[in-house]
C-alpha cells in the first residue's frame, strides 16, 4: 500500500502540511498509518513524503512501529508523488494507493477493495451523495441527477503492472485521482462500497470532524 | 423562509424523524429554527410538518419563541410539502426554502442568498467537491471533472410567483430539490457560495459531526 502524503499546509491555513496536524495528539498520518497497518503488513507499506518533509517524519516516527517503513520522495505534484511510490512497487503485486490524510477508512473498506482488484484488475471505495448536485456552465449550471453519481475515496487498488504503466504516460494535469490515470490509458474501474467517515482532512472543519470521529 | 421538516426517521434508524432527535439536548429542528431566525423575523417563518408530527412539535415549542410558528402539512412526498408551504406565501415575495435538518447554514449564507434571489429572481448556495467524481452507467462508470460540479444546499430562494407557478406543474418525481422545480419550469437558476458546516443531518455519522461543529 502507497500512503501519498505530499500535501502541504496552505488549505488549512498551518505553517506544517496537513498530514502532521496533531489530532487528539497524534499526527494524522499516524492515525492513517495504524489504521492501515490492521489490515496492511508494515513491509508491505510505502509512505511518500516531500522531501523537506523527511526530517520532520524521522523525528515523529522515531522509537514507533513506523520508524523503518519504506519510503519514496514525493514530486512537485500528486502525479508525480504517485509514480516515484510506484517504482518501488513490483509489478506482478496489487497495489493500494491511499490519501494519508484519510485515516477513518474502514478495514471493510480496505478488504473489499484488494478483493475486488484481485478479481478484476482495479477497486476504487465510492459512496453515494447526499446532496443535489449541478453541473456548472461559464454563466450557467443544469440540475443533475444526483444517483448517478458517486464521491470517491481511497484506497484505490490497481494490478500494479497496469497501473504503472498508466502513469509512464505523460501527465495530463488535470487528474484527481489515481482511477482516472488508470482509465485515462484504456483500462475499467470497478467500484466497492466506501464508507461514509472515511473523509479526506482538508479544512479546519475537517479537523473538528475528525476529533469527533475518535471521541 | 419555508423549513421544511417532512422527514422520517428511517435513514437515521431510530424511531422519530431526524429533525427531532436531539443534538446537544436540543431538537435539530430548534437548532435550526434559531439559526434562521438570526436573520429572518418569526412571523416570516413556516414550518412544514407532517400531519403525524404535531403533536410533537406542539410539545417541544411550547414556552418557546416559536410557540406561534405558522405551520403548514406536510404531503407524501417533499415536492408536496414544499408546494403545501408555498401556498401560505404571498406572489409578490421572496421566498427561501430550507431544509429542517441543516442547523448550520451561516447568517452569510442565507443573506447572499436573499440578495442574490432579490437581484436575479434565484439563489441557492453551493460548494466545491472535495472529492472527485464519478458518473454511474449500468454496470461502468467514468471519472469526471470535479471543478464542473457543484453539491447544493439551501436556503434556496426564488421570487415567490415564480416558484409557486414552478410547484404547481406535475411532480415529475426525481426532483431532490426546488432548484431543479424551479428550472424545470424554464427559470434560470443563479448560484451563491455556501459554508462548509451547512451539512444535512441524515446518518449517525452525522450526528456527531453536528455534535463537533456545536462544541
Amino acid at each position: 500500500m502507497i500512503v501519498v502524503a505530499g500535501g502541504s499546509g496552505i488549505r488549512m491555513g498551518t505553517e506544517i502540511p496537513k498530514q502532521f496536524i496533531l489530532l487528539n495528539g497524534k499526527a494524522i498520518l499516524l492515525h492513517t498509518l495504524e489504521r492501515i497497518a490492521e489490515e496492511i503488513e508494515i513491509e508491505n507499506i510505502i509512505l511518500v513524503l516531500p522531501e523537506s518533509e523527511i526530517d520532520r517524519w524521522v523525528a515523529l516516527s522515531s522509537g514507533t512501529k513506523f520508524e523503518n517503513l519504506k519510503c519514496a520522495l514525493g514530486g512537485a505534484t500528486r502525479y508525480d508523488s504517485v509514480k516515484s511510490g510506484l517504482k518501488l512497487i513490483d509489478k506482478d503485486a496489487l497495489v493500494g494507493i491511499h490519501d494519508a490524510v484519510r485515516p477513518f477508512v474502514s478495514q471493510n473498506t480496505i478488504a473489499s477493495c484488494f478483493k475486488m482488484a484481485e478479481e478484476k484488475g482495479s477497486a476504487i471505495p465510492v459512496v453515494e451523495l447526499k446532496d443535489s448536485i449541478r453541473r456548472v456552465f461559464t454563466g450557467t449550471s443544469r440540475a443533475k441527477d444526483r444517483t448517478k453519481f458517486r464521491l470517491v475515496q481511497t484506497p484505490q487498488c490497481f494490478n500494479a503492472a497496469r497501473i504503472k504503466a498508466a502513469y509512464e504516460k505523460p501527465n495530463k494535469g488535470n487528474f484527481t485521482d489515481d482511477a482516472s490515470v488508470y482509465e485515462e490509458a484504456g483500462n475499467r474501474i470497478h467500484l466497492v462500497e466506501g464508507n461514509n467517515e472515511n473523509i479526506k482532512i482538508t479544512s479546519p472543519e475537517d479537523l473538528k470532524i475528525a476529533a469527533s470521529f475518535l471521541s
